[in-house]
């Protein structure tokens, strides 16, 4: 029980120290506190209905959070000696690219003062307010403080595929919640893919009628989640993904199809052949009906035509279109796309839109008002925007390679010393996170989304020296913990799935061995998923590896602690701390081995939790006493540690990058 | 670590037994198993639309639990060696109160066959079978068995009150998903209120545009649900509540009301003066066509009034009112009402609806066409039965009493002796839980509703012979477990919860602390909040009553652990299990303390934490070594069981009724 306590006096003490998410650009701590009292009044200088709306929620959540019961709930329009003032210039009714988003706050003991060029700055200061809240003995409170800031890029996206796996609005609604509480401006949505066309065409509508497995977006549930975006300072930009990836719309107007087949909805993965035919009037009649409609749909002045992945071979194959080429001069099938992108501009630009497409569409007869999404590499966005084109970093911020969060963290679309000038560097817009969805379904989507975008998110807006990773690992399970407000599944997740595939048995016993694995990272569990013939979309995620969290953070901390505090072949200090997480892993890998059997899934990984419980019962005695291990069992240790760190599964034991350096 | 073994073979033992919940009519295991391997086909011998629907998220949902990946996701129309085959006779578009449930189930080692009258039988064969399910280390296998099985009562109903507080669609479907798991087949939505007005009327758009907050269901929505409840075979019935509990609608239609006065939404609870006026033809002309419009929405038969609590005192104060009443020779306010409600039937049965409403609609001069819902006594259900009236109980139902589970459980409709007779008898339709939302919103619901409302579903389903207090208790954890498969909330809100009122501090260090509270039982909770004068629909639900399971399983098993195993003053067998528990809650209890500062919520329950750790502590040396404590901790011991009995807050240490009895 000792360790437990350690561990908990660990926590504490860093309770009261500030976790704000992003970073603010300045942030003074001063002398004294705001007491949040049953007395606050909240007033709001410039009233309008968007800002009053945000500062009622506000207090709502402010009551939630600090767990005190509030005399006033309304917005007050008059001075009082003890208060929360908004102050604002102006109201921005929705939001845009170039919207000042800056702020600043200023805690003394009996005012807070927000001050904030429009309403959407003073959603971000009071997102700020809200993770500033601190406990102690008598009762919650605001360190007095002065905090200015702003945001280092004005696109901080989150993309979400809707199409591989069904997302419904109430998901992507709280997403939009968590988004904006840690200052996320653009929702991309991924709306057509081969496995799905999922919003409503009334001018086609065989396209959803006959495009999805029966779920899709009604424009309605679009305006919806476009109007709770908007109450929150977030734009919402849509994808239809052109020419490639459109099996699904084949379906029902195989006429835009390149080649004669028999088109159903795929419900596999990869890249299709699937292409719309770039030489026919029809396509562009039919885009410029649908684009049309959609662009009138969708208020944000960007629009996205993805462009990726678009396979080429049954233009190849296509004697009229390879005719074609020849004839407008056509090199090669990128030139054939660009040449279909350039058809599809004015359509856009009839309707006031800006192109956005991924690396693909860039091409240097286009003019550089589109935009560019990297997805391939940094070099594309460097490229593009030293040509002058604005582009967005994708790259590295692919949330379903289950990277380290870290490595989220660490992708700086600027670093320092990349070869841009002052104005070319102007033109990197920002960055999105993108989730697709292959591999979650709405059970585990927010477990790959949260925390890992919070890595993103605070890249995104906080400069580059604000951002330390450090420091931002002690803040994560603050903010994580907090999102779940929202009612996200995050966290709260890894307990239902387990007790689902476990048939409820007793998970608290075997659950800290599922806690020290990670799944693993890359695409190399899509990899794994295809090698067992198991990899498409109604293959059921409730394996070990979806149950998993994206990175463990006790076996973080606990490699860290023997990073720091072991010498060679186990001898440490901490000796305790790094038993007591080796006891508890081979107690539990122990355990698990009892109820592997439950399902597939569990039975699995019975093998590797012997291997783990071994290792870390053989660890346990070194650490104790490092030089009572026999050759023979150091001989097996090592054996048993390349056994775990290349062990053929979906998921790895974390802790054995540890584990390891006890037996260098 | 020793305990936790025994408690883990414990829990081992009982998981390979089949856990069917509601409990067949008839279940002969045979010799054998019938293994679920991926080669698996699924045949219907007269498929439908409906039925293939079903059947094909049965195909699913087998392989999620089973965790096999099945070769074959298609309903087959060939007999194969080795099948699921579905026979019925008919297809029921919409199930109606009449409709015939029943069905039968043989299990052999190479067939499961499947034999129902129609679709809906179909279906709650399915889902016995999916509670069949059992693992093994060779995989996962259903026993082979017979199983004949029909429902006792043909309405089993869930009402949820989606207007003190909003509960959206989403949660709604779950919730039905839920409820076909365990062959409920009514939902009762209980739609307008004090507190909102939740649906949309196209004819008076005021009344959702003016009477909630902004949440309510567009017709759409309703549709939607109607076709999900449909299509698992649940009626959905609509409530109206009038003449009283309609402020909300009086806010857009003050004409409506029976007094002059400024109407806005009731955010407080409790028993409004507001009432339709019985005596102005407007009303009755709003009502044709409100209800006209409501009746075309709802395909149900049963169109549910509501009639409960009208307080009468707008009435008394109506000059005109009171003239009507001598005119018409309406002895008292009750007569109105009748009056009234007969105005309202020629309106219902026009739209070829049934009337339902609670007691109060009860009156000797109504039809008996009508029916009966008794949430006041059991006695008004008799009363209505003697006098021909078909009835439902739901009084010992109520989900928002939060009382213990076998409480519900042993609420027979018509237990032995009853004074019916048989055809009397045959007038209790059935039952209904209800799910009032005074004090839950949209994260604490579920665990008010799940696993209480399994009490009642076995109830109303299974024969009273096969109702078994003990029996069932063993059942709940793991259908209540299963029932995460839907995205039901019920267990893992908890943890979301407590990590949300503590800031992420170490829940698991304190988590045993908390799984021994319940929240105090029947509408003592309430009380205690109108004392704290918060009691109304803002009031955040926070606290950590709303974190406590409805019943802690924890403690009830230490409790009948104590109450077999232990005579007087503390001489006990199973010693070690005994001290196991206690040192567990006194030391979560004591880390509890550490933490409790972080909120109101929390620092409530200090006081309670250093007495159950003291407690704990007497106890587990009074187990350990009876004769040791001294007469004065002895008179310690009982002065603070006696304080902790009696606790002023609204959560209570359930194992004190365990301790109590070591030191009699």
């Amino acid at each position: 029980m000792k360790h437990i306590v350690i561990i908990f006096l660990f926590i504490s003490s860093v309770l009261n120290a500030q976790h704000l998410l992003p970073q603010p650009k300045e942030l003074n701590l001063h002398e004294g506190k705001f007491k949040i009292a049953n007395n606050i009044k909240v007033r709001v200088t410039r009233p309008s209905l968007k800002l009053n709306k945000y500062t009622e929620r506000f207090i709502q959540r402010l009551e939630y959070s600090s767990g005190v019961y509030f005399q006033h709930h309304k917005i007050q329009d008059t001075i009082s000696s003890y208060e929360i003032v908004i102050n604002t210039n102006s109201t921005t009714e929705n939001i845009h690219i170039e919207t000042n988003e800056s702020y600043a706050i200023s805690v003394t003991s009996n005012k807070v003062i927000i001050t904030a060029e429009n309403n959407i700055g003073a959603y971000r200061a009071l997102e700020t307010l809200l993770q500033l809240i601190t406990t102690s003995k008598n009762g919650p409170f605001f360190n007095n403080c002065s905090i200015v800031d702003e945001p280092r890029f004005k696109w901080r996206g989150l993309l979400i595929d809707v199409c591989r796996h069904w997302i419904p609005p109430h998901i992507i609604k709280r997403n939009i919640d968590a988004m904006a509480a840690v200052k996320m401006n653009v929702l991309h949505l991924h709306l057509t893919e081969d496995q799905g066309f999922r919003i409503e065409s009334k001018k086609f509508p065989k396209l959803h009628e006959l495009g999805n497995n029966g779920n899709y977006f009604t424009q309605e549930d679009i305006k919806g989640i476009i109007q709770y975006a908007n109450d929150r300072g977030i734009r919402v930009v849509p994808e239809f993904d052109i020419p490639g990836h459109i099996t699904s719309w084949l379906v029902g107007y195989p006429k835009l199809a390149s080649a004669n087949r028999n088109y159903e909805i795929a419900t596999k993965y990869g890249v299709f052949k699937a292409s719309l035919n770039p030489t026919e009037e029809y396509s562009y009649q039919f885009l410029d009906t649908l684009l049309t409609e959609m662009c009138q749909l969708f208020p944000d002045a960007y629009f996205h035509i993805g462009g990726d992945e678009n396979n080429g071979s049954d233009w190849n194959q296509n004697k009229k279109i390879q005719k074609f080429m020849t004839k407008m001069e056509l090199k090669n099938n990128h030139e054939l796309q660009a040449y279909f992108n350039k058809r599809i501009l004015p359509i856009l630009i009839r309707n006031k839109k800006i192109m956005i497409g991924w690396d693909e569409i860039y091409d240097s007869n286009m003019p550089n008002s589109i935009a560019i999404q990297s997805w391939r590499g940094k070099e594309s966005m460097i490229h593009a925007a030293k040509n002058g084109f604005p582009s967005l970093l994708s790259n590295g911020y692919y949330l379903d390679k289950v990277y380290k969060i870290e490595d989220y963290y660490e992708n700086d679309p600027l670093p320092q010393g990349i070869d841009l000038t002052e104005s070319q560097q102007k033109m990197i817009l920002g960055g999105e996170a993108t989730m697709w969805s292959e591999i979650v379904d709405q059970t585990t989507i927010e477990s790959r989304i949260w925390p890992s975008a919070l890595a993103i998110a605070e890249r995104l807006w906080s400069s580059s020296e604000n951002c330390d990773t450090k420091n931002f690992y002690v803040k994560v399970p603050f903010i994580s913990n907090k999102l779940q407000e929202f009612g996200l599944t995050h966290i709260n997740y890894q307990e239902a799935l387990l007790g689902l595939i476990s048939n409820n048995s007793s998970v608290q016993t075997w659950k800290p061995f599922i806690k020290a694995l990670e799944p693993i990272r890359g695409y190399k569990r899509h990899d794994f998923l295809k090698k067992t013939l198991k990899y498409s979309t109604i293959t059921p995620l409730n394996r070990i590896a979806d149950a998993c969290y994206v990175e463990s953070f006790t076996a973080r901390k606990f490699n860290t602690l023997i990073h720091k505090n072991c010498k060679k072949a186990g001898f440490c200090q901490y000796r305790n701390d790094i038993k007591y997480w080796l006891a508890k892993w081979a107690k539990s890998a122990e355990n698990f081995q009892r109820i592997s059997y439950k399902s597939t899934a569990l039975s699995e990984a019975h093998e590797l939790a012997l291997k783990v419980q071994e290792i870390c019962e053989l660890a346990w005695r070194k650490v104790n006493s490092p030089s009572e291990l026999t050759d023979r069992e150091n001989q097996r240790a090592k054996k048993l540690i390349s056994e775990i760190d290349t062990y053929q599964l979906d998921i790895r034991f974390a802790p054995i990058d540890g584990i390891k350096i006890l037996f260098n």
